[in-house]
């Protein structure tokens, strides 16, 4: 019998089955040292445990997107390591923070699968949970990716087709227990500007660019205990790249729109993202973010911002797309979020 | 509105004005560990609980100078955004140990401005303090900086030239509460050397050196939240090279300082320094050190040493200046400070 | 009188002689999350405090690799610093898992001496103990090293050459207090295979590959505060490389090698191990391993494997050594130890 894992194949899920993924994880101090090693990371919640209390909460939790990179990691050598593409997310919702000496778990129920006409590989569509050590949902939402097929003899499943939101409603969103954003510290935030201050369609550059190292991504990417070859072996792709996960643009663009969003606090809820082009080391990430809707939440002083997020490698902000619709090749990331705010 | 922030410019600032710093940082376990996976820090009281306790201190503290990073990181971007240059650092008081879960935030009180002759810059000076959460001053320094000017236009401020030591005296040092060199372990702190073995004037050449890589400086630079821009985007600079923060240079030329001063264990003064060229990956740092002076603090078996500390990429060890008066281009720091030592 | 240290000669060691090595350091959050960051590390009982409780243990240990580099990292300054190279590994055992918290100290008795014939070096067989705060042995070990002679005309001592185990017996390990197996959860430790699945003779190709960064190894080694000069200063070889600590190889080929002993959780022995060629920054690092041993501990449930782990920067699985029994090029490490696994 084999001992190692060749991971999952399109044949082998089945809609409605539940995977419980491997190696539960106890996050702390550490982890969100390296997160601010790692990325420009400011928003003052996340770095103070004194301005989480000033708003309402135990302590200062782990980054949103650490939380989110930790329930990731665990799906990788269930879900995408023979993935082709991570083609979409929906429907994600931060529903508890993360707090140091949490151990967090992550499982993964098959929603949708749909063969390709090719009949080499399927999408594949999961709605994963992180869960902590008391049982508690942290974090859900889905995602889907084109996986290979083990034998393209196999039969092609009957298609299921999730039917996800295109964007969360601001009902969706769960605004932490307790936060209050009644005493909150403008200048210690960074930042004067509240939930009234934005405009739907407004866009903001966020100036500042941070040149990628090869021993970064791979830190971050093995902090999450995320195992896809192709982050850490020179040889696994033909061009001897490491391509950069994904999710070290996400962070690295998060941390960047600080300036101009330092109020936009916390992030609960993930409508949608692409990962428009590839990222290697050498080349330099800039982010630009875009207001695509207000909403008030039912708590008092906290307001919504849905947001689009662009990490570029190059080219003018505010540019995103070609004519023909497909993202321009300096495109990175083009993430479309909701993020919690002082009304 | 634009909602990032240009930074200040030299006309900017007044004299008798208090800034208060954004971005409250919240400091633990995992600043202390990447201190010592990013610099070869030995100094046995802020590597081990057991040996600070033994000392006279509850735990072992965040080493200095990361205290000193956390506090002036909070200050760049509202002092040195536009900088030119660094000028000079004077009357730094470490007045208080940083501990696991201490927060931190700064305030800067504008002390000192004068227009350069060109009229398109000018130098600031600020008094920074650096507080903790229970508003306690943990670190006060004097430091001023040569900043652009948004107008030329702009009219020339009064002149206000702050009257500053250029050293500070042993009675202006804040020995911590409670220390005690009195059950001093020589053997594990690494060296048999007290206060009394060293005389001024003697110079010490620490042997050791480092090749700096581009990963390990944007890690220590955002670790302190430091944004300044030459350090992280090879677009920032005409050269195509990230700047390494000097405070880097500090941390890995005071941790190798280790080989000769190891009993040198705690930083309480800065007298004054200078960053004398620039410094870049691959470079390899050396370090040597000269007595400047000796004195007795008013606690039993506390001494204290002013040290020169001087980093280098290169050169003979002992040779700082031409003759001309200016820096040799092979160093990188000159840096005037006392120390705690065992008598 | 000279304040820095030239580090021992062969002639310095006498057999019988204890050497108190210099710097305790106190372990936690940080390390681990270095730890976790640095290598590929998935083994569930170092991730999880919850899963580490339901092993009986009161929380998640830091990586018994990883305390073995604190305990060795200070032994580098009296044993290694001139020495030509490190030889060999035996009777190493883990007596007491490492929590955060801890403070390590570490000490090495002589226990062998044997000048070359050459006159101008000889080796030195030391045992080394890491002990926790408490004065409690965590981990002990034999490792031999070429040393340098300062004075070539100095008298070859009687040589001494311990009598030492080719392999610990099962009986001499040393089982946690109250580890049990009994409440295992294998999904979430990410495979199925028990103590039972394992045949004597079994190889396994752990299929991941690494490439590795300068930053990455000095970090690292740095953490375990290392002060070998190769590994930190390209003026220090001639070909102006950075050697590779080889501790770093034995971290990293442990991680990879969960896939295939994933459930092989806790490293209790170290029967032996070669460095068997250098390693560099841009080698891609992998590993095979093979099943030596099988033993039952005294401890119901509870397992061990005596296990080879071989890491390679290429070449085919499973090759070892040439015709003439000398490694080859490709290996980096033949490592010999014992791991408790569920029966």
């Amino acid at each position: 019998m084999a001992k190692t894992n060749a991971g999952r194949f399109f044949e082998d899920y089945t809609v409605g089955e539940t995977i419980r993924h491997a190696v539960p994880r106890t996050v702390g101090a550490g982890e969100r040292a390296l997160y601010h090693a790692l990325y420009p990371a400011r928003h003052a919640l996340y770095s103070s445990d004194a301005f989480a209390q000033a708003c309402g909460l135990p302590q200062s939790p782990l980054d949103d997107i650490a939380a989110f990179h930790v329930v990731f990691g665990k799906t990788v050598p269930d879900i995408s390591l023979n993935a082709l593409a991570n083609l979409g997310y929906a429907e994600g919702r931060w529903r508890r923070p993360v707090y140091a000496g949490d151990t967090i778990n992550s499982t993964s129920e098959v929603i949708g699968v749909k063969q390709n006409s090719n009949g080499k590989s399927g999408v594949v569509w999961v709605r994963t949970k992180g869960h902590n050590q008391h049982g508690e949902v942290v974090i859900d939402y889905v995602r889907w990716a084109m996986v290979r097929k083990r034998d393209t003899e196999a039969p092609a499943p009957e298609t299921v087709i999730p039917d996800l939101k295109s964007a969360l409603d601001v009902g969706d969103l769960v605004v932490p227990d307790g936060l209050t954003f009644s005493e909150y510290d403008f200048d210690l935030a960074g930042e004067p500007h509240r939930w009234g201050d934005y405009e739907v369609g407004e866009t903001i550059d966020h100036v500042d660019g941070v040149t990628v190292e090869e021993a970064e991504h791979m830190m971050a990417t093995r902090l999450w205990q995320n195992t896809a070859k192709v982050h850490f072996d020179v040889r696994s792709r033909p061009d001897g790249q490491r391509l950069i996960y994904g999710g070290h643009v996400i962070s690295m663009a998060r941390a960047l729109s600080f300036n101009g969003l330092a109020n936009a606090q916390m992030v609960v809820g993930l409508n949608g993202g692409a990962h428009a082009n590839p990222c290697f080391a050498g080349d330099t990430i800039r982010a630009w973010s875009e207001v695509l809707d207000k909403a008030e939440t039912g708590t008092p002083g906290v307001g919504a911002l849905r947001l689009r997020l662009v990490a570029t490698k190059g080219g003018a902000p505010f540019s995103l797309r070609a004519d023909d619709g497909k993202y321009l090749p300096d495109v990175l990331l083009d993430l479309d979020y909701w993020a919690l705010i002082p009304v």
